[in-house]
């Protein structure tokens, strides 16, 4: 099947108390495109940089079967800049610099052959340009995902629930459930927010794993322990890219494929926090990716045979 | 088999937002046998109480299996007496008495009958009187495991790691994993942990599940996600009773079991924190305790079939 994501490509400047970058290839829908690629080939992109952009990391999503007709380039204008510090527990961190750029002004202009896109990804953006994308797509995918944040919740509260109105699948952090919300319980929160629109919710809790919820079906993924985080940037990306990577080339959106979809995007969310930026998610292979799930198959699951004495 | 307890058999009074307490029935011996006696009918248990202490709990221990030789009563004296307020958030509270009572001078005599027992729970006690438990014992369990606290690291740090070096698995929280190691990583503390002593270890993490190390294995359990909690009270101690029932009523101690054995444990757990105290695990049927377990096979489990398109 297809998958079309839309979202930011961008630079990033990181610290954290491993060590600080200079300005490297970040985006949300950099690391969704890249994390998508170990599964579904036949992926698109919506997106803006500008002239600064490296032709390289162009050709690197090319490679890894990202169409690039909808990559708009603005000769004259600068990418959008992120720059951000991590605390030491790696769970916070502070933005020092955002410099808007080419994204300020975005218009998500659909290439007439992305038309028929049965898998859409709307990376963290104005709850807007989201919203325009669904609107601009004659037939509707068969499955539309987001991603959002604080933020918007903070800015453009009344967008945003315009937004989820009109999509299936919202994917946030605890965080953000418990703000948008309202409820500190993530039972709660995810009754609340499923009353939005989204019919599934995935919440991200970190080092703690995620929960996806449907009806009256949860699943409970674990994340991988790890002696170390070295950088957390795009690890929330890097899963949702494997989720729908996974979902889009499996083509089925049963409870049960969900599942698998989250473990696959959790072993490639394990990856990414290994290195910094994108380094490490464009050095694995297809097997070390297997492998990985194959630990995620061996940390999670039992088989339950019950026999009292 | 048989499973022996060692641990508080005391009066709690709890404060949570939701509610208040008078003097009710607590102590860790008293949940970890209500627990563990949903799989193992053979247990023993020692402790002591005053002679304030209701004959109508002790009848319930007995009539759901638990041998009581081996539970002391001190004619004229008081049983040990908790009370704590839980804050909003539920993960923190504040201890408002501690009357160590009877607890004071606790000598665990072993009963002369309870000699060859598989099994050993070191509820948490003063590291001392663990120890004594151990050595008292002329013939080694199969397994013993223990769980304890920050108070004693705090005051007999010493004492604690004399105890470690003799039991096989530790069973503790988060927090207490990360003060016991001096490492924020759960998976570096859990090395440091298994340096001192136990070949296994279970680090608790409240609403996020568990982990259970071992060697190079890692399990990952959740925890069931509940609209409320109502009192987390007794919730390690059941999780404790639940794993250790389980493990001696099959009376298997490979790793796949101890998987079984901590979905047992967080499924009474579950159950534990609905209600205040005991009330809700002596109201249980063996058949909720079964579904509530079927409840975490579907939260948990997913089958991994992977096809790329």
């Amino acid at each position: 099947m297809s998958l079309l994501t839309v979202g930011s490509v961008a630079f990033d400047a990181i610290e954290t108390p491993f060590g600080k970058t200079d300005k490297i290839i970040g985006g949300a829908a950099t690391y969704i495109s890249l994390a998508a690629s170990f599964f579904e080939k036949n992926q698109r992109i919506v997106a803006v940089v500008g002239d600064d952009f490296p032709q390289a990391m162009i050709d690197t999503l090319s490679s890894r079967g990202v169409d690039l007709a909808g990559l708009q380039i603005k000769q004259g204008e600068k990418s959008f800049f992120w720059s951000g510090k991590y605390h030491n527990d790696m769970n916070t961190r502070d933005t020092l610099i955002t410099e808007l750029n080419v994204l300020e002004h975005f218009d998500p202009i659909i290439p007439a052959e992305y038309q028929r896109t049965e898998y859409l990804m709307l990376g963290n953006l104005s709850p807007q340009v989201q919203k325009l994308v669904v609107e601009r797509l004659t037939e509707r995918p068969k499955l539309i995902a987001m991603d959002t944040m604080n933020f918007w919740m903070d800015i453009a509260l009344e967008d945003l629930k315009q937004t989820l109105s009109m999509i299936d699948l919202l994917i946030i952090n605890d965080e953000e459930a418990r703000q948008l919300s309202g409820e500190s319980s993530l039972v709660k929160a995810s009754k609340v927010i499923r009353a939005m629109g989204p019919k599934y919710l995935i919440i991200k809790k970190g080092e703690h794993g995620a929960l996806l919820f449907h009806e009256e079906q949860i699943f409970a993924a674990p994340a991988l322990p790890l002696e170390e985080v070295f950088d957390p940037t795009g690890a929330g990306d890097t899963f949702a890219g494997g989720f729908m990577g996974y979902i889009a080339s499996t083509n089925d959106i049963s409870f049960e494929n969900m599942k698998r979809a989250i473990i696959a995007g959790s072993a490639l969310a394990s990856f990414c926090v290994e290195k910094f930026g994108t380094e490490k998610l464009t050095n694995i292979s297809q097997s070390d990716m297997e492998n990985r799930i194959q630990q995620f198959v061996s940390l999670a699951n039992f088989e339950m045979t019950y026999q009292a004495d």
